[in-house]
Formats: structure tokens, C-alpha cells, sequence
């Protein structure tokens, strides 16, 4: 699965090209819990739980594919003001299983929210019971092969057992590491922000990294805040700030089945009550929880499967922000923009083409192209400076900046891509033998 | 450039997996003349003359890229009557070489008419004289550089020395060289039919094997016939006949801004006169020219960059075509499910995905998927006599067939496409080197 688990800690793909990881610590009212139930036939973490012992409020987006998980089919029903407990597991997406797989849900929550009412009465005296509506999981791996119910109940009172009261930088990577797939890499960031005068946390945990195209919600991405903030104003939120981050990306234009991206609130920094999305309090929170989803989803297509290069696609003055993203899509799926990059080949004529087939209307003798700060394309027409041996260096770069203007109005969205290389080809080749 | 050809007619590689090639031989009113311009720095064929004597009627379809290379640009300006030149050359696609690629055009346009004029006068005494609106082209190759005008130029006068009047199969195939960029293999077929009693030749070249996904008209394919039939009713038929042909095939997803699919009659079968799309005596033609069309479009498909296996995927009762094509589609250009065939991995998890994200309504209840004639998927539950094995066994062979049935509707449409493994990445990441 790519990654030595036991020597991580010590180890260098700790410093990642993409920063050191962030210290994510303690936050008020969040418990989790990272064991292995042997799934993968190894020792590695597979199972993961996140408990709010005093519930969390919180907001989730789906896939938009039409064919959704049994997981999804169970977290879509549950209509509950507050969720207890969410529980993730890998290397079974719990797909296309059919009423077995919906049923596995259903009794797991069962069983998950009667032994956390029997802690919360042996730990904290505490009367209040949960019930089974209020867990939520998050399922990822091989789609169609039967869930594993048998061993994933047998090991809950474990999962219980280890729960961890009070988080380090260890216990999130821990359980970073615990829910990922064909990821090398843990994926987490954190940001603080005030609502009010109230300092405020926001922590997340995401995984890739194949399936990847953006479509509501991409990926399994968690985010955890101590601010209290509705359910409502959390969907508001979390929908507005993943168009531009998670719904973003592309690692190789596929959507899952089991996307799932989603915010918890405990309510614990205690700050005053936010009634409405336009609050002006909520301004530095937003650009907080914005900040942490676009670090989370560029770790993603920074780790996407095989890849040995970040690319950012920035359209520039398109009519519409739609027609930048498709433009931008069109180039970060590619597959011969990809491997020209892989291949640190500046072929600009595959970037032109890509422009081409998206179908957007604009006049060509307008058209810029940009790598890096390097002009390639001038008013419709190759850079009468382009020098290709200068353009070959910029290739070398791990982070390759694409930026494509095409005059035709005051919108821009940026795309976040990786390329193409063999090892793709090796990871998905034989991913399930 | 993958192939070596100085060996390939004694070679093995003729003998490909789409079955031999067939033996087009003589086309009256059509000559052909293939020579190595040295465009590729070596001394393969890569310029390609089609003469058509007394003229041709013909129909093109074109790229709908919005980019659009400069021959097209002047081919799409051409509203004469009869074409008497099509000339084709490798290597460069003049894509994005401004007014400078255009005036190549114009400025080979008026030598190639000039010379062949004088040709004709020779040789026949015919004193009908040529004009360059008359004189197409075809370009193919990297977009981009600027057009090698000086050294095509240069060789006109042997390109029209080499002249052949009467072709046979080594001429063909000759000519299918001679317009490949990365194929492997040439491409041809061939049909003989009938307009009312009048016996018909359609015969085919051409060439993929990258940027190939469907829009219009996709990669080069050339066909001649010697039916006299009008530009009008030309047109109608390459348009009816490309939909579930070259519009069914995609490689990579990727629409070049050079595509083109043109149709030559060169009248000298002297058939009855066809008025009408709905004249009866039509049929026959119709349907060979499907068959030519669909021939080269598998063809292609097969010999796509890095290609192993052959793919077929057909889905079934859809409400519309539309709908069918874009599940097909959604499936051909699913990076995970290419390379999960590469890997002979039976992973239908992902052709589940891949319909799931294609945005088509159905009833998941209903869904049928077959690899063959093995059932996988029935009633929208993973068949309950379903064997892992068996269905890998099939894997192994070179064509594979997907079929979906999704039960909504009465329509269908068949995608084909190829495998996508290392060779892929390889070719592409250092095309230009």
C-alpha cells in the first residue's frame, strides 16, 4: 500500500513537497480513536473513530455520481440534530453491496452507539444515550466486494477501548494514516480564526487518491471545529467554500462513489451565537475553513496516484467562472498535457488543444498562456521571445503554474491537477491483486 | 516513430490483430504519389499526394475544437465544386502557426495547382487548368511549430513526378505510412457494392493514434470512391455514417485540432444518377461505406498510443443515443477502468464508477453488465453465480467486451476504445524528444 506504516513517524516522507505537516492539537470536545481490524491481512490502521461525547453539530456533502455507497444511502437518512460518533474505515467502500452492505451500516451504528451510552454512563455518569441515527460512517476501497461486518463489529470494543480523550500531533496522524487507501502521504491541516473575540480551531484530515474528480464533494475529507455554529449555517459554509477548494481538483477524472466531505462543530470555544451566513463575525472563519480546505484538497492531487509534479491551472477572464473551470478541466484531464509534464516536455501545443476541445467561445488572437512567468502565447501568437530551452529548465520545477487569459470577461477559477506517469499505470493495474 | 519501414512489408507486423489487411488495389480516377520530404530528419514517407485527374466531388467533416490548425482553416474555405488535390504531410501539424501557416497553404495551393496543370497538359493535352482553390490539405503532426513550407515546396516537383496512375495494394499502403505520426500500423479497408446494377469501390486510409476522442470527425480518414455522386449527397451520407463510427472511437479523450474525414467520388463508374439521400438504390453503398468507416475507426482504436487490448463497450437500452454514448464514453475514457483491463483485473467496481458518474438516470435495480457473455452484474446485484476466476480468465483475451444494460429505453450506441498502459506514458512524455 505504498507506505512503511511503522516507520513513518522517523521517517522522510514526513517532510513532504508540500510543507511540513501543521501541529493539529487538542480540540475541545473531539475523541478519536485509530485501531487495525486487520483488514488489509496486515497490521496497518483501517478503522477510525471520531466521538463528540457531547455531540457535534455538523454539515455533509455527497458524491454527485448515481451510483452512491451504502454508507452514503445510510448518512443521507439520518436527519439528526447532532452526530455522536463517525466512523471511517478502508480498504471496502461498501459499494454496490447491495441490501447487505445497508444493513452492516444499520447494525454497526446499533452496536456503535449502544456501547459509547454504556461508556458515557461507566465515564462521565453521564445518563444521556445515543442512539443509532446519530453515527455516521465513512466507507473507501474496493468497490463491490462484500463488507466485512463480521470483522469490523468483532473489533468495536477495541475501537472503543483506544478512544483518546485529548489529541496530539501523533494521535491525528495516526488517524490521518488510518483512513487512507493507495495515499503515501497523511493528509491534515488546521487554521485558528476568531468568531467574535472567540479564538477558534479548525482541524481537518482528508485522503485520496484515485477516483478524483470534483463533484460536490470529492474524496473523504473531515474538518472539526470547537466553534458552535448550526447545522444550517455549517452546510452554508461548507457548500460555498468547496466549490473553490475539494470541487476544485482532478487527479484523474473520476468520481467516486463514496465521496464524502464533511464539518463537526462541538460547540466548546463558547462564542456568541452566529444567526445568519452574511454576519460579519463569521468573515474570519470563513477564510479560515477556506484555507484549511484548499490545503487539504491540494495534499490531495499533491499525493494522486503516480504523481511526480503539482500543477495549478488558473483560467483568467472568462465570461463566466463555469467556463474557467471548464477550460481548466479540460487541460488537468488531459492525458497528454499530464505526461508532457511528467515528461518535463514544455509542449504548449497539447495545452492549446486542450483549450480547444473545451468549447468555450473566445477570440484566439486575445489568447495568453503563461508558464510559470514565462509568456508562451501573446495575443493569439507565440511569444516572439520564447526561448524553449528556458521553458525546458521551468520544467524541471516540481510545481508547474499553467495560467491561460482568454479575454472574454471578469471570471477566473483555478484548477489543481498532478501529472501522469507510469507508476499510475503500475498502482491501477493491479490494485486489487 | 514505432515502426521501422524499410522492414515492414516482409514483417510480422503486418499481420495485425484486427486480421489482415485487405487487398485495395485499383480506384479509377484516382492517383496517388508518397515520398520522405525528410520532415522526420529520416527518410520515412511522410508527404502523401491524392490526384484525381479529372476532379473529384467530395464532402469533409472537421475538428470542433475551437482551435482550429491552419490547413482546415483553409480547406473550410474552399467552396469549389471539384477537388483535384488532396495532400497530406506528417510531422507538423500547422496548428497555431498564424498567418504564416496559412499562407503555406495558399502559397503550396497555387504551386501544387500550377504544376499539376502543367501535368496535365503534358500528359494528356488537356488544357484544363487547375486552380489552387481546388487543392486541400492535410496536416498531422506537432501543433505549434512553424510549418516546414521550404522543404515541402522544395519537393512538389518530385512528389508529382512520383505519380502513380494505377495503384495496388503496396501503393496503399504505402500512402497509409506515409500519413502516420505515432501509429504503429498502417490503416486501410475496403468494400466493393452497388449502385443500382453498377458495381461500387470504397476504399480507405487512416491514420490515429493520439488527441483521438470523437467530435464530428476525429484523426485523418480519407476514402475514394469511383460512385459518381453529388458533394450534397456525399456530405449526407459522411455525416449519417461517422456518428456510430469515428464519432464512437476515443482514445484518450482528447480532440485534435486537426481532424479530418474526407470522402472523394470520383464519378468514373459511371452509375445512375442518385438525387436523393432516400433513393433505394442508395442502400447498398450506405451500408459498405459504414463498414469502411467503422473498419478504420476500429483500427485506429486498436493501434491507439500504447494500446494492448481492444475494447468494445456497448450500452443498451438507453432512453436516447445520447445518453448511451455519454455511459459509453464515461466508461471508454475512465483512466481506472483502462488500466484495470490493461492489468487483466476483472475490477467491474470500476465500470460501476464509471456509469455512476456518467449523469444518466436509471433504475440501479435494473442494471445489467456482461464482459462477454459472462454475467456480472443482473438486476443491479453482482450475479449470484459470479466467478472471480472465470471472469478472469476472460481478461486475458485481446478484445473485450463490456455491454450495459440499463433498462430505461429502446436506444443503444457502441463506444470503442483501447487499454491505457506504460506504452501510453512512454510515447507521450517525450513525443517531441
Amino acid at each position: 500500500m505504498g507506505i512503511n506504516f511503522k516507520n513513518f513517524f522517523s521517517s522522510q516522507e514526513n517532510n513532504t513537497k508540500m510543507g511540513d505537516y501543521q501541529n493539529l492539537d487538542h480540540i475541545d470536545g473531539v475523541a478519536i480513536s485509530t485501531i487495525s481490524a486487520n483488514l488489509y491481512n496486515n497490521p496497518r490502521d483501517d478503522l477510525v473513530m471520531f466521538y463528540f461525547r457531547d455531540g457535534a453539530n455538523y454539515a455533509s456533502l455527497y458524491t454527485q455520481s448515481k451510483i452512491i455507497s451504502e454508507n452514503i444511502k445510510w448518512n443521507l437518512k439520518q436527519k439528526t440534530k447532532k452526530i455522536y460518533s463517525l466512523v471511517v474505515n478502508t480498504r471496502n467502500a461498501n459499494a454496490f453491496t447491495g441490501i447487505k452492505g445497508y444493513q452492516s451500516m444499520q447494525k454497526l451504528a446499533e452496536i456503535v452507539s449502544l456501547k459509547l451510552s454504556e461508556k458515557q454512563k461507566d465515564d462521565d455518569n453521564n445518563p444521556e444515550k445515543i442512539n443509532s441515527h446519530q453515527v455516521i460512517f465513512g466507507c473507501t476501497g474496493t468497490i463491490g466486494e462484500s463488507f466485512p461486518f463480521e470483522t469490523i463489529k468483532k473489533n468495536i470494543p477495541n475501537l472503543i477501548n483506544q478512544i483518546k480523550y485529548t489529541q496530539n500531533k501523533y494521535i491525528w496522524t495516526k488517524a490521518a494514516l488510518g483512513i487512507m487507501t493507495t495515499d503515501t502521504r497523511p493528509k491534515m491541516a488546521m487554521e485558528e480564526c476568531k468568531i467574535g473575540n472567540t479564538k477558534i480551531k479548525i482541524y481537518g484530515i482528508a485522503k485520496g487518491s484515485g477516483m478524483i474528480q470534483p463533484d460536490m464533494a470529492t474524496t473523504l475529507g473531515y474538518i472539526f471545529t470547537d466553534a458552535d455554529l448550526s447545522n444550517e449555517i455549517l452546510k452554508k459554509l461548507l457548500k460555498k467554500n468547496v466549490i473553490k477548494t475539494f470541487n476544485a481538483i482532478s487527479c484523474d477524472g473520476d468520481t467516486s462513489t463514496n465521496d464524502m466531505i464533511s464539518i463537526f462543530s462541538t460547540g466548546k470555544a463558547n462564542n456568541q451565537q452566529i444567526l445568519s451566513l452574511t454576519d460579519k463575525k463569521l468573515n474570519d472563519f470563513d477564510i479560515a475553513l477556506n484555507k484549511v480546505l484548499l490545503n487539504l484538497a491540494k495534499r490531495v492531487v499533491s499525493d494522486g496516484e503516480g504523481a511526480s509534479k503539482f500543477i495549478t491551472i488558473k483560467i483568467k477572464n472568462s465570461k463566466s467562472e463555469e467556463d474557467a473551470k471548464k477550460i481548466g478541466l479540460s487541460i488537468a484531464n488531459s492525458k497528454l498535457v499530464k505526461t508532457a509534464i511528467a515528461g518535463e516536455d514544455p509542449n504548449w501545443g497539447r495545452v492549446l488543444m486542450a483549450i480547444g476541445k473545451a468549447g468555450v467561445e473566445f477570440n484566439i488572437q486575445k489568447l495568453m498562456i503563461k508558464f510559470g512567468d514565462l509568456r508562451i502565447v501573446v495575443n493569439g501568437k507565440l511569444y516572439e521571445k520564447y526561448e524553449e530551452d528556458v521553458v525546458k529548465d521551468y520544467m524541471r520545477n516540481y510545481a508547474i503554474d499553467i495560467e491561460v487569459d482568454i479575454a472574454a470577461g471578469k471570471k477566473e477559477f483555478t484548477v489543481y491537477t498532478m501529472d501522469l506517469t507510469k507508476k499510475y499505470i503500475e498502482i491501477n493495474a493491479d490494485y486489487r491483486s
